[in-house]
């Protein structure tokens, strides 16, 4: 069966919950048989199984995590992914990344020296001798100087390219271009959540809006104990804004819509994400509707339950030799190059079946 | 500005909603000009505006509603709907109706004596003289007979026929036909609610199958204080699988999902609804998701924010000399004689544009 | 060390918790020496640490169960507690007892034929052979008959007994004062839940009491998928009596307060219990005060931290020779012989202090 | 009957609860004669009913509330609690106070030109002009300066003082010995609430000690729309080290409660606060107990309802002429200058009692 070399630039909780769930995934198969695994939609996506994935290259700039084998580095702190019941065998060691943005002082001290001299042709050279198909670049959020760093380097070494962060890649259109060129898939940004608050809000504002309840007002808040969460806290406004335009659609209103992104850091939560919605609305003769909602995810398996989607993608279209945005992808994602951004699963289903 | 006559059986909080709303509606289009009205999506069908409604006749066999006028019978126990900031002017007294299936022997006790002897004459022609363009059928459920009779009284007049209960009404074919024959608009059967448990649950549980989240186990109860509630707890298992049904659509798998239509009668609650929705479902790594919804509305404000609709549906096919069941309004209804119910919304928006 | 021998009537859930939980707390203690254990409050009660239990004879009437050693007994249907993270070695096999009532028709078919002509020498005879202290009464509800049978068996066998359901055993006046007699302790009737529906609800009905705030409304229910909510269904106006009276308190009004202990036999849930409390109160000048709250515990857990205070207070009296009801028990308990119960925790930390 | 001249510094929500409360509990009572009033624990407190309150004079900064008559004032922006259903009818119009501290820059532009020179000679003489009573000191949190400068205006003018806030007055102790000399009452710091966040989980804490269910985590977190919660969101961890402080009691054991005084700012709110707390523990075999909470209610309610205790408890303690802080008091504050503030109801009720 072919598999997938994929590379991976940054060791958080996404990518322990990617990794674990690759190997648990391989070992229910193989134990059953059974192309119905849990939260998995899409079994194969092309040629590609859930768990036709080779992990070939790794890079991080934490010195605790560099040099260790990469299913030893997922469990590294601030990690905080919970140890799913499968044993992952020994993977490739992390390599040191180069110290760009995203970091501040305080954390430049935690890097590891040889960071401070990693060039670009270091880890072009390097995903060109690992065979790798595609570069996941998945940083803490913060970092444009990195991802454009990365994904010039995949652009060279001749390998597919998946945002999982807000910064702007695939929006930047003549890096999408050069991609486009060399026929090698560019996609984000930023990853939409399996089942997310988001999602959530917006399908039932629209329900209120397709029953015709007249909506008073709502509000969404949002808990958490990982890393995300106490950045977050500090970036409030922008992140506000992202949030609420992950609830916009055509015809939904969200004028009375108030979202705070991270409502609190609560560290006994760490991965485990909460969100709380609130529905107030009027029904005939102006009677109240109410409507409350508590969501409570692991939240890196929501981000690998789309990441396994992304790349799969990713490596079909590199087969394919298409280059650039791939068209359909929007349902996964945040943001995407996409004129008219529709984040339709019917666009997503034909993309699918297009790559059988 | 044309108007709908409206005869109604069964006096109900279905019809303290209406009419309480028409009147409220009309005093805030009167003041504002405004079509925005909460909890209206649609301010007009055809020629008629949400408040276009005369109520020309009432029927019930309760003895202290009979001979009240229709504005002071609404208020009248075990209604308990609550009063809404309008002042209703008076209106046509409640004739007795008869008296058939769907009540208990102490019930029968406090019919009114003339209910005893009401024959179908006397309703068609009340409902002849009252000049009424619709019959809307409100008993409570559970009287078959009295729901064909009334359809029967309606035909005869030349009246159309909107059936709020599971009574087999529009889903008796032959009676169908004969409407259809007459040019006689007949819809039913049994209302889906403006912003119900159902629709809810329905929407969600698609929401875990679009993402391809698992589902593991779900559950709704639901409990309220009105007469609706205080049935249904004797009426479990059949409504247990209606409601299942509502639940039900082409591509999803309900049978992780238990559904108690009536888990209490709580006095305290009254004409107040709540549903209680838990979900369960296994993300990526079968790690968890867990959802928790409580639902809070005015039970029979939902079903006259989908009545309005269905009467004025019915006028307009009336007018237009359309017969039978009307496609399209599958959207507002538990069950349709249509062949493949696909309580679709742009069908619904299609046959009200239509009507423009 | 001293070890209390336990004698078992009734092999369901509450055992298998009490079983497993006494294994896994005697392996922590082992290898931590520490006497802080999750979910205990009292290390030892007496001379009787929380694991200084022997499993000495075990009754049921399930034919699947008569002849299995204790420790895979415990996990036959329809048992469905979960299995602890701890090996449970070899125990005694379940005997046989007498089919008296509490058992419809179907069920005693079910019943292993040895069951109908048990007598109570031969109850009594095991219980003298497996030199058993303590004789623990744990069948489902609606047996009272099976209950004085086996507390008689346990008089005669000069063994000590608890009873855990809501039959009058304790409350038997005259069989009470044959205890004390002879020396032995019997104490019931009717466990306290450990954190229960009931004691969260009062405390919070306590709490509007003491703070001013007027009661409007409020609402319990109950929902869980274990045979006894099965059971409960079909008792219900007995056990919301049983319920409320469990609310209430010398200062408490509890008439604006409504239970349903059984909501929904949700099977999912299996011995999982879910408790949803609303409360409505009136704040100053009227304005209203709102409190939900949802309760989440493992049902049968419930039952083993209170029957493991039981045990033991009843084998510390019986080696005091104190006989009859234990006065200061009560607070673990729903009913009592006491004159006036108070169920407080002042009286119980007092009788346990006098024991050391 | 005799009733208690009240002066006010600081026309918020708190007193827009106050005084509307106050005439709808006279108006219900003259029309009832029922001392059973919804909210009100304590009809009469010594000789002063719940609604034996004058209301003499008021102080603000605000330039659209100076000169405004009181009953006008405590509408006005940034004012948000509700118009209760009662017309209060004319009172003492709002007098310029001082600008002190506790002010931002853009605030002070905003207050009345004659607040910059306000004298406490000017307050003094209004105290003792108006015949003021009780001085009830309710500016926002964060004036130091404001609430001495106040006190000591009390103290000249023979007044009682009651500090709603958390500024260290009571607690000065010098101060307080002033106020013991002569003879009058200074009660405070800080109002606890009258069913708030704080007390419910304190509570709940206490009951999973009571009933030994180990902590495993827990949180608070709490929403709101007024100008309290704006604030609190940039006071986020001395408020928190105060709620924390808030859920101690001797035997509880805080260090895994997590509490977030402001999650957010939610506008639609406006005068409501919502208080979430969940709570994780481990029972019996450490299996899991969960317990969610949330709690609704109006904010500054919360505070009157307190309010109303505090000054009648400071007036009668005038009218005995004792000074210094009233004991027995603590119940209904924060804090206290008591050696050891145990927050006791029966502390409380004997006070009163000994008033009668």
């Amino acid at each position: 069966m072919p598999t997938i070399n994929l590379a991976i630039a940054g060791i958080g909780n996404n990518i322990a919950a990617l990794l674990q769930g690759v190997y648990l995934y391989r070992e229910q198969y193989t134990a059953n048989k059974s192309e119905t695994l849990p939260g998995i939609k899409r079994f194969a996506i092309g040629p590609y199984r859930v768990f036709d994935l080779n992990f070939v290259a790794a890079f991080d700039v934490n010195v605790n995590k560099i040099g260790k084998p990469l299913n030893e580095a997922i469990f590294i702190s601030p990690n905080n992914y919970p140890h799913l019941a499968v044993t992952v065998p020994l993977q490739v060691p992390v390599s040191a990344g180069p110290v760009l943005d995203g970091l501040s002082a305080p954390l430049i001290e935690r890097c590891h020296p040889h960071s401070l001299s990693i060039t670009a042709e270091q880890v072009t050279h390097e995903l060109v001798r690992s065979k790798a198909d595609i570069l996941l670049y998945s940083l803490p959020t913060g970092a444009p100087l990195a991802a454009e760093f990365y994904a010039r380097c995949a652009l060279n070494a001749g390998v597919g390219f998946v945002n999982c962060t807000p910064e702007k890649i695939a929006r930047n259109l003549p890096l999408l271009e050069e991609f486009k060129k060399k026929h090698l898939p560019l996609i984000g940004d930023d990853l939409a959540s399996h089942m997310g608050s988001s999602i959530v809000h917006r399908t039932l504002l629209q329900l209120f809006a397709d029953r015709g309840i007249t909506l008073k007002n709502s509000y969404q808040l949002n808990l958490g104990g990982n890393t995300d969460f106490r950045n977050l806290q500090q970036r409030g406004q922008s992140k506000m804004d992202t949030k609420k335009s992950a609830l916009s659609s055509p015809n939904l209103d969200t004028s009375k819509v108030e979202v705070i992104p991270s409502a609190g850091f609560i560290s006994s939560l760490e991965d485990t994400k909460v969100g709380i919605m609130h529905f107030e609305g009027l029904g005939w003769g102006g009677t109240p509707v109410h409507l409350d909602v508590t969501l409570k995810v692991q939240d890196s398996s929501n981000a690998a339950g789309i990441i396994i989607d992304l790349i799969r993608i990713a490596a079909v279209a590199k087969d394919k030799k298409i280059g650039g945005f791939i068209e359909g992808a929007d349902y996964l994602l945040k943001s995407s190059p996409s004129e008219n951004c529709e984040r339709s699963l019917n666009a997503l289903d034909s993309l699918v079946e297009s790559f059988v």
